[in-house]
């Protein structure tokens, strides 16, 4: 019994998994493509949804933890959970910020041509939808090797700063425009680090190894 | 039996969330009077110590739930304490890269007075100890009230903002500087929202409802 809640649980943080991953991807798009109502909708409609669902995830965490009493493997998975749940909660936030200034630069002529930016959100999903399988698999060598893409997303990160200090410097009309990528990067960057900490979650309830303490980029 | 040791684990989190608000009161202190000595000490030496602690106190919440099976306000207690916990390692990290941005910046001439960024700090490191009562006295009441501090921290982070633009605008050379002075504000902001959590995590435990969704500013 606890087992079949523990899978409709797992279900559960897949689906809310899948809405931020979408939350994210649609407030690149309407960077990208310019699209306002996109970026409107992540903000009105998909974050408090977000929301929702963190509570209701939180709930049914604390309910199984009283109700049954899990132990060993069990009371781990549930803890994961809780902590991937409030995770989540975070990338949300993480894609509403890039929304907000995504709906400031699209009203504004282009610092740039959008490159890295795109290239860095591909790579942060990528993460993502690779994260949920390895936790769906149990699979720490997966989550071990996911790990390794945080650096690239840090030095894509570290290249947009170092362009936009050019642009900055060559043009001080561009710097608040810039202010507002270079935020985009770093919110991006942040996802990335959330995910590299629930890589770590996963390898620890797996293995039962200490692999945290990477450190957070910003 | 029980009790003693959720005394003892609150024990333990009062103590974490002391090192961290030291973290963040050297940081800042290194950065005002330029002492790279005490900022090397918080990356080299106070961090490592942070993240021990988290893992100690991660392993005996665990514990405590598997050994006792605790219910109601017991589990919802320790359950706060873990998420606390991450909580703490996170304003760790922040205060860390407050400290690295300090490096870079006292090696350097001064863009501006300091004035709103120690400002800034003393508001946040203030939130942080009543947070830590509030949570000891159970004070939803308390709790509710330091939620507001918040807004005055993201108050001064847009003036901050604003004023850097300025800067930058004027003279290009100080755009790396002001991007550095920059980046402390955003961090010292994130620790504040992370308290505003903490704050809503105990009302939530003290009255059962639900206050969060309060929205990450960055």
């Amino acid at each position: 019994m606890l087992h079949e809640k523990i899978d409709e649980l797992k279900h559960d943080i897949i689906a809310y998994a899948q809405h931020v991953e979408e939350m994210l991807l649609k407030s690149m798009d309407g960077l990208v493509s310019r699209n306002e109502e996109e970026l409107a909708t992540v903000i009105e409609v998909d974050e408090p949804v977000a929301n929702e669902r963190e509570l209701l995830i939180d709930d049914v965490c604390i309910t199984l933890i009283a109700k049954y009493e899990p132990r060993a493997v069990d009371l781990r998975n549930i803890l994961m959970i809780l902590k991937i749940n409030n995770d989540l909660e975070r990338m949300g936030d993480h894609a509403v910020n890039i929304s907000e200034s995504a709906l400031y630069l699209i009203k504004r002529p282009p610092v740039k041509p959008l490159v890295d930016l795109p290239r860095m959100s591909e790579i942060v999903t990528a993460m993502m939808k690779r994260c949920v399988d390895a936790f769906i698999e149990s699979d720490s060598k997966e989550a071990d090797a996911i790990r390794l893409e945080d650096d690239k997303v840090d030095q894509l990160r570290d290249q947009i700063l170092r362009e936009l200090i050019t642009y900055m410097s060559a043009d001080s009309a561009t710097i608040k425009r810039s202010i507002h990528l270079l935020r985009i990067g770093t919110n991006l960057e942040r996802v990335a680090d959330l995910i590299t900490n629930i890589c770590e979650d996963i390898i620890f309830t797996v293995e039962g190894r200490v692999a945290k303490h990477h450190h957070d980029s910003d």
